[in-house]
């Protein structure tokens, strides 16, 4: 069993949850998913965020989700789960859920739907911390909860222990630099790890500790070569990676007539497909899978980065 | 039991949760608070709407809610149940929790927190609807739900017979005028009610077949004048009745610390503690109470609008 | 010559600028425009606002459009001029140039393009106001502005004697409630002048002094209707009125390839050469005219709401 | 006298216009500006851009100050000019009066105030570049402006001829390394430089041939040395660079009572002001200046990154 206290560097990419042409989970793939994700050396797991489509699921599917990542782990990683909803009680329901599973940490986001000030926000982490005994990370995402989190209030949540970092999906790279470099000078009480996949270099040189790349799901191997590369200073590796991932981003461009997951999670699910690794790319009601032209677009793209070849996923290969 | 397909128009107030100092709800105070209402005669009640801090509470609160209020109003008048959830699945959750309640329809919004697009909200309010034999409103408030729902597809959504109903809090009143001239000359399909507190006479006249104004809890009988101004064609009667509560919302603004329901429900809920209809003005977590000065000041307001004389409550007198 | 100190209340168009198929104006069919506004008794006319295209101007172009409407007027009615740049010192560039006119007053945005908190906002406004005699109005328009004007700060404006009133084109129905409210308890400093065309009645209800639509120069008639009907309080009429103009105003949403003023004052202008008012649809630079389809679309428009019929022109007719 | 044609890479601050207390152009403290910033071998120097706050001058100012920048530069380096306005026919005109200059080209944004859509802005980009010899760029300015380019767009723009580069101000990293991706795979059509001053080091890394830094007027030094680092790959150099820099930014966040120019510009003209490069730091009206405590706070910062020592400037000293 991991530790819960040891602080969590590195890649931890945001799992999907791989289901059944019925919607329902699909054990295989997911197996297959995280299989080749701890084969890549991936660091970590963050199971149930948004790439994980946890805010489709009821609480029944939260939990069976949990139960099947972390069956499928077995300890190999440490695994975080994303405990979003609107306010506070929810929050500490789901947390409460989520006990008996063998977790090394909780990512919640601030309170949504109905508008939250400072006060809440600082209210609702420190409940919510003073409620487990696990690591609580702070998932800053403005476009789901559309409000940005302060960076001094981060700090201040650090420096008193509430959160123990922050999983940063801001778009606000001069916020992210910000933090990072105020998070230094105050002795570095909080880790910070990125959730944007095409700017992860930057992020490295700006002091990030690591990456939460839904697009880690299709190359592992990929993000892993860059945390690296940023652990050894070497740049010029860590930027040409960085450029490959970025054209194989492109992918979540494709779906000209959807938005959101339906568009961004949907090309994951539909690469991830075409490369052999899950079953289907179906999606959580109301959402559609995508079809028809776009899946040959998604196709072409895993080839000129180098995933697929010729019809033949070489993910792996490319990754090994 | 009321006639679920009975038309539902009129003042149709949202109602608050009155919670006891520990956070639990209080049931005496919910009696007090209903009865007001149906003594003023409103012609519905909306139970876990925004005003009914519904975004807080975890699913045994929500039924408990549910068992609270259907419980007290006891068949007088409809009740309407907001069914408020991120993604689909979870709505279709709350809606079976509820079947058990006598409820004249439900209340539901787009998706949120995961961006959806037209075709995620058309499946999403289809999928509803098909699940249900009770009348489906559509909830239209971007400040909460950050889209807009459109014109064109409310209609259809109307004229296909998935939704009965807009409870429209979008504070576009363009939107809104186009909506109920394009509903009447499809034979108006949709009742159409405003949650503005502060503009329902213009929304009756632009065709708002009634309001569920929060304010409605403070102060029922104003609204149930405005409502019969509008029957009646007596304009006059209504701005002026509009005047006076647009003069008393001005409670809402009073609370300068604070943002969205702390300031608002938390200044109803404030107001009608001093009242004297309920006990307290707490308010879920993780908001706190308004304190201190602000109270003097939404107490200087009631007094001014004839809700409060001297320090004693003359609400329901002022209303009779 | 028209007096500056009167107040101007009641139906006051934003002129459009007819330009011939060069892009120069237009002088005939200006002429004519603005005679049929004169012919159906507006209470004055501004120029050089949104509909005015005054954004796509050069200071001499500026200058002509001023110096057309002025002769053609020839103090018949009060005229406003637009004096909209970015900051202050455009700003009083532009109230020199146009010192010269016969004119009733100056209409000014809150500064723009550079980010303005309040007290710039505040300076900006008093710096105008000391370099002329002439009324200024202030013009709240956040959709071009990205600011929306305080009700607080618009009210002390005014009693400070800094405005004497506000343009409200900000689409917040509420705020506007709310300033008409303050305004007339702090004994009605402010003219307040809405230019949301299809929600006038509301406007009025809730204390409006007029309107500046602009619809208006499609169907000036109809708006000096509904003026009449506020003032004699026959609301049956006045929302009968406005449902038909609401109607009339989707013309608007029919280009569907455009946004923003190519889309709405391309519509009114094609609406008006449709009629027979001006000679041609031309935009400013670098708009494009409507086209094809679109004017069919239009022109049906304009005959279910009784400017058009079978082909001829019957606008002045249905507005006599 | 420079080529119009070479391509301009490498640091291109933003000059500021020093003022005098009485408001008019500072041409001594320009002087020493402009000579400090070539004694520490920037690339180019970008005049009239929202830093040299151009959004406040009249006419006449804008060509003094392009008179005074220009013959200060003296064609030492290449200069920039902003023609910066609302629509197509004033940016024409602000290009008109600039010919008479030394200039290396001219900077414009999208269209504003009025909205436009992509066949304005597109036909907006093109009527200018056909109206001069010189160099085009695109100004990317989402917060001023209310609008963002689009990648493909800006990339047909440079493939066509049209633009020469982009200068992105639009805090959208993900969007700028796809648009330097991109532009890489085009052959290169487009000069990209990033206007944020704080995470330039990760826009080299993405792509950017420099940087134009309004706070390269405060630290010219600094930047050039990052990019010197960006071209030899000595990264750990530019990291370090940076996140100095990104420390001395801080001095925009001190003014608390300020925001947009007031605050940004506001505190570099403050700080060179303590530097004792120019003689105030008097801003454009309607703004005022940062006084009292706020400046204390900026000397400390100036202290801490190396600029000032002990009440003396040495930041000509540091960045030798």
């Amino acid at each position: 069993m991991t530790s819960p206290s040891a602080a969590l560097t590195g890649v931890v990419p945001p799992l999907l949850t791989p289901l059944t042409a019925d919607g329902e989970i699909d054990l295989p793939s997911l197996e297959r998913l995280v299989g080749r994700l701890l084969e890549n050396e991936v660091d970590g797991i963050f199971a149930l965020g948004s790439s994980g489509e946890v805010a489709f699921w009821d609480d029944a599917r939260r939990e069976a989700v949990l139960e099947a990542v972390t069956g499928t782990v077995a300890g190999q990683v440490p695994v975080l789960a994303g405990v979003i909803d609107m306010q506070t009680d929810r929050v500490l329901q789901h947390m409460r859920a989520a006990e008996r599973f063998d977790l090394a940490g909780y990512v919640a986001t601030a309170p949504f739907y109905a508008i939250a000030g400072p006060e809440e926000i600082d209210t609702h982490f420190r409940t919510l911390a003073a409620a487990t005994d696990r690591p609580l990370w702070a998932y800053d995402i403005p476009v789901c909860v559309h409000v940005k989190l302060s960076t001094a209030h981060m700090l201040r949540l650090g420096t008193d222990g509430v959160i123990t970092g922050v999983k940063d999906s801001s778009g606000d790279d001069v916020g992210f630099r910000r933090l990072a470099l105020a998070n230094r000078t105050a002795g570095s009480p909080l880790t910070l790890l990125t959730g944007h996949e095409v700017v992860v270099d930057g992020a490295y040189l700006a002091g990030a500790d690591g990456s939460v790349p839904g697009l880690g799901n299709v190359d592992p191997a990929g993000y892993v070569r860059m945390h690296r590369a940023a652990q050894s200073g070497d740049w010029e590796q860590l930027r040409a990676e960085q450029d490959r991932l970025a054209q194989l981003f492109e992918i979540v461009f494709q779906p000209t007539d959807k938005v959101g997951p339906a568009a961004g999670v949907g090309a994951f699910k539909t690469a991830l497909r075409e490369l052999g690794i899950i079953s289907t790319n179906t999606m959580a009601r109301p959402m559609s899978p995508i079809e028809g032209e776009t899946v040959d677009r998604i196709r072409a793209i895993l080839g000129q980065t180098g995933l697929l070849d010729g019809g033949t996923a070489t993910g792996e290969v490319a990754g090994a």
